[in-house]
């Protein structure tokens, strides 16, 4: 049903398949009234991109009940792509009930050919205290449970609720991945977009995310502002439904990206879609199908925007940006911190192109959090005596260059940057995202204070004998000269790395023995590493990370037991990715934990012999849940 | 020539009157080829909006110089709206000289009807040491005042130059400003924009705009991405030119609010405009005009945003915004704080709606400057002793209010929390833009520091006995009780309010004599203040600040003294002022140089009469140099 295709943060582009037609993820649903189509499911298709629309089922239910099931939604909407329906849930936060059972609305949705249905969960307000939100979940589940029973062919979303309580939030998501779904939603939220309570919003997404299987799309019931579909992308919510466009046009007002304004306040016509570009304000001021025609325009272009920065990899810099639209959306933005360690497991191990600070929220980002983690744990510097330099900004700025060179030629001392993002060693200074960092010259107190907290913190577990501050060569008066050996920067740089991104030990592994390496003439940086004459690691310049050849494989995977870098594929299979051919995520049986999307992994089969090396596209977690798409790009197969 | 309608910042909305028709500021110039438009001038009007195009005349009088004579620029661009022309310093810059002097090339401006013409400047590239800039700007000079002579009724431009020396840049200014000139445009900067300078661009506009007389429109040359518009705009650059919509689609690139991306990147169109909505990937892979299209859909747009963002004194959030686009924007966003002494004389008393927190750079806007200024010098607290709110976010949120009325009535103690933008005691927090704040519940760091600097500094100079933290009832203990009078916060809001709008002694002289108030049943604030029966104040609910009606405006009269407050008129026009018009600028003889925009102020004649009151549109600088437009809004004529 659902296959992801790239990803960001736990953004990802995704691919639904429904028996109307596959929806490229996130997408934006429009609610279509059948009783009032503004504008109609075809027109939405051919104008605006819309790939799948949703509708009342409730209000089909009650306003035409006999004509939808002889006719179908499709013809009622006059639509022949999918058609998701809900199921009045909503109804009943607005008006405290509705007039039909689960069972009845379920049943109905499968006989009037809803691609995707929702079972009548119990809409958990924000506002509901535990024992109330418990029996909100206990009764959501129930019915999602018959509901599964009687779905027939049809699809069906069970929605997360569970109010404000994390706990609750995300037990309500774990029992509904036990359910046979197509879609989890997260419900209840709609309450808490209209007061403009982000924070909230963020803790609920999260602790649905942390219980779901991560296999099924998830929609975020009643997100229609452009405002946070970059935010809520980047958390995992794929698909955004909402009636928002033309209950703002209504209200007389659009959405920009910086907001909503009331067409009586402007002055100027702040957009460029093609409504707007042919009106006149008065045109905007008089005509509301005009103004839902901007809002879907507006729309649509910002999830274009979202799906292409999980593409360029840059989802993170889209919503720290757009997180300045509001202070609140701020919050929500600062709230992210708390989450890391969930989030980083979702990170892939480098993206593309640059990675640029907007403000002091950068350096909290799962990547970073994952660096000072690994440069902690993973990394030992080769010396005892240290030179910092203060700068707190770019990791070695190209003046540097030579003075270091000298220095570490003729004292035994070590170089590190306390950069913006933390304590970087000079070894380290060209992986992802180090390397590809855009910092300003001058930062705020809050990124200055977190990177000495970072700093102190690294050297207290270093182990450095002694530590100077570069303020020129004056400062080597106090430190030994004549090192115990030969110190080369790139040499040192290999072991880093490795170590870095292979685990403590992988270094000690992969350089003993005849070392040679062939450099880029234009860059003058490593590119390929043999050992006793066969190539072992590739360096990409992309993110300065080694991708992985077989004889290297080899290594690592004797120096490494089980389940280090390894995804383990069933037997029948196995054979198949000896020839080169990728691992797909449904013949995953286990996977290391450690492995993050993007890593280079060793693929075994059962009896732990290496079969092919490639990369990861999954974590271990979408690996054992998916059964569609590819968990692991082979590189090599081996041969047995 | 020019006339300012509406401000924000030093940004504002002009209208600026050509022989061919008016332009309201800030405008796009598109860069039009004579010899390969892509997209014909009459196009670019009907399509796009633009209302003024900008040609080579070095080009022109290069390639077609005989037809250039006999058709005239129009005839030949084939548009009959205004036509700026370049003279060949950038192809100086480009080529290292060109082949005409200054005198034939504005001669042949003026001879082929350009509207605005431009001298033969010495382009001062950011490299150039003291002495090489301190004669490009002499020179420039010279040929500027040449060029003033042989004009003709041609427009002419004179460009500040003068490396990146902020003195030179500003000396220059200063000297062109005394040359006649219709426009004064910021040269030398395209290769700070082409190398992500922007810090450097702020402190080269900021100078010369010290320089510079602000009746007369600032184009700032080659400024044609998109990126920058807001931020020079905020800085009051009114014309941007460029031929980046054409060059970059050359090159394959698409401009967008957050950057340039290469069409070959691109996985879905992140955009709504009509060239990108009717296309496909493809066709924009293709198709080197369609990218054209897009560019100027997108640049023309932009600049609607923030000429709507000044009509909604909003640039300041804008432009924090777009500034996270990229962090050498953000270096530029953080210089701006050096220049609050400069900036502050041109921001008004006062904003429309919402003021937002984006970042930590908020806090230092010239705005929030003014506000501390103030507060020290101004505000002086009516007891001894301090209760403090460290909540450090929101003044006085609701929850506090019956506790705060309650331990005014007990205690001699007095109330200030520390705010996100410095110590507001409880008096001030309805005054913009404290009142219109909104800030998220938890700050970064620098925001955090800055206020707690900021209290610090304010409690050394009020002179409170006592001080305490609040932590509850309890913390009153120390305290004494039974304060040395009733203490009621609505009549020293009034007093406060007085003292921080008009300067220190206000509030002792309107509020001498029998008080009474008006209070909205609805909002339960006062709205009308007499003494004596006289109606002398209104409170602005908008912005919590005065409108002062005559009585008010004669008391004020009365305590302070020459220049304080007042706005000196001509003698033959006091009269028309009498009768409640307008103060327009041409007319003003003198005005207090502490008046900034939106201030009430007491429009006076040559003898010191009062004959009006109102509220000014521009402040003194800008009064003594306009020409054109309104400098004080009359509320009420005084008739003698």
């Amino acid at each position: 049903m659902f296959e992801l295709r790239d990803r960001d943060g736990l953004g990802r582009l995704g691919r639904l398949t429904t028996p109307h037609g596959a929806v490229t993820t996130p997408a934006l649903l429009p609610v279509v009234n059948p009783n009032q189509m503004i504008i109609p499911p075809k027109e939405m298709a051919a104008k605006f991109g819309a790939q799948v629309v949703i509708t009342n089922a409730y209000i089909l239910h009650r306003s035409m009940r006999e004509r939808a099931f002889a006719e179908g939604v499709h013809r009622i909407l006059d639509f022949d792509g999918p058609v998701m329906t809900d199921s009045g849930a909503f109804q009943q936060h607005v008006y405290g009930g509705v007039e039909v059972s689960n069972e009845d609305i379920v049943a109905f949705q499968r006989d009037i050919g809803s691609d995707i249905g929702t079972s009548l969960d119990r809409f958990s307000e924000p506002g509901h205290g535990l024992e109330t939100a418990a029996r909100d979940v206990e009764e959501t589940l129930a019915r999602t449970r018959r509901g599964a029973e009687i779905r027939g062919a049809m699809l069906l979303a069970g929605t997360v609720q569970g109010a404000l309580f994390p706990d609750l939030r995300r037990q309500c998501a774990e029992e509904l991945s036990k359910i046979d779904l197509a879609v989890h939603a997260i419900g209840g939220v709609v309450p808490l977009m209209e007061s403009y309570r982000f924070r909230d919003l963020v803790r609920v997404i999260v602790a649905a995310k942390q219980g779901l299987r991560p296999d099924r799309p998830v929609p975020m019931f009643g997100a229609g502002h452009r405002l946070v579909f970059g935010l809520a992308a980047l958390l995992g919510c794929d698909l955004f439904d909402s009636a928002s466009y033309h209950k703002y046009a209504r209200d007389g007002r659009l959405m920009f990206a910086d907001g909503t304004r009331h067409v009586e306040d402007l002055v100027e016509i702040p957009c460029e879609c093609p409504a707007c570009s042919a009106a006149k304000i008065e045109d905007l001021q008089t005509d509301e199908r005009l103004r839902a025609e901007h809002n879907l325009y507006a729309s649509f272009a910002e999830l274009r925007r979202v799906r292409q920065a999980i593409a360029d990899g840059r989802l993170w810099e889209h919503v720290e940006r757009r997180c300045r639209a509001h202070p609140s959306l701020l919050e929500a933005l600062r709230e992210l911190r708390r989450h890391n360690e969930f989030l980083e497991r979702y990170e892939p191990l480098s993206r593309r192109g640059g990675f640029f600070f907007t403000g002091p929220e950068t350096q909290h980002r799962p990547i970073l959090h994952r660096y000072r983690q690994r440069v902690q744990e993973r990394y030992r510097s080769p010396r005892r005596h240290l030179v910092m330099f203060p700068e707190g900004m770019r990791p070695y700025a190209t003046v540097h260059r030579g003075t270091i060179a000298k220095v570490l030629a003729t004292h035994d001392v070590h170089f590190l940057v306390k950069s913006a993002w933390g304590p970087v060693p000079i070894e380290l200074d060209e992986i992802h995202p180090i390397g590809q960092s855009l910092v300003p010259d001058t930062l705020d107190a809050e990124t200055l204070e977190a990177l000495e907290v970072f700093a102190q913190h690294f050297l207290r577990g270093a182990g450095y004998e002694k530590g100077v501050l570069w303020t020129g060569p004056e400062c080597l008066a106090e430190l030994p000269t004549n090192g115990p050996g030969a110190f080369d920067v790139a040499s040192a740089r290999l072991r880093a790395v490795a170590d870095f991104q292979f685990g403590r030990g992988a270094a000690d592994a992969l350089f003993s023995g005849k070392i040679e390496t062939v450099t880029s003439k234009t860059t003058g940086k490593v590119r390929n590493v043999s050992r006793d004459g066969a190539h072992i690691l590739s360096v990409r310049a992309e993110d300065g990370f080694y991708t992985l050849k077989t004889e290297g494989a080899r290594i690592l995977h004797a120096a490494f037991g089980r389940p280090r870098l390894r995804v383990s594929v069933e037997p029948d299979t196995a054979e198949f990715n000896r020839q080169g051919k990728n691992v797909m995520a449904r013949f995953v049986k286990e996977c290391d934990p450690e492995l993050r999307p993007r890593d280079e992994c060793l693929v075994v089969d059962e009896s732990d012999a290496l079969v092919a090396v490639g990369r990861t596209v999954l974590n271990r977690e979408e690996m054992l849940a998916f059964d569609r798409g590819v968990a692991v790009q082979v590189r090599e197969g081996i041969p047995s």
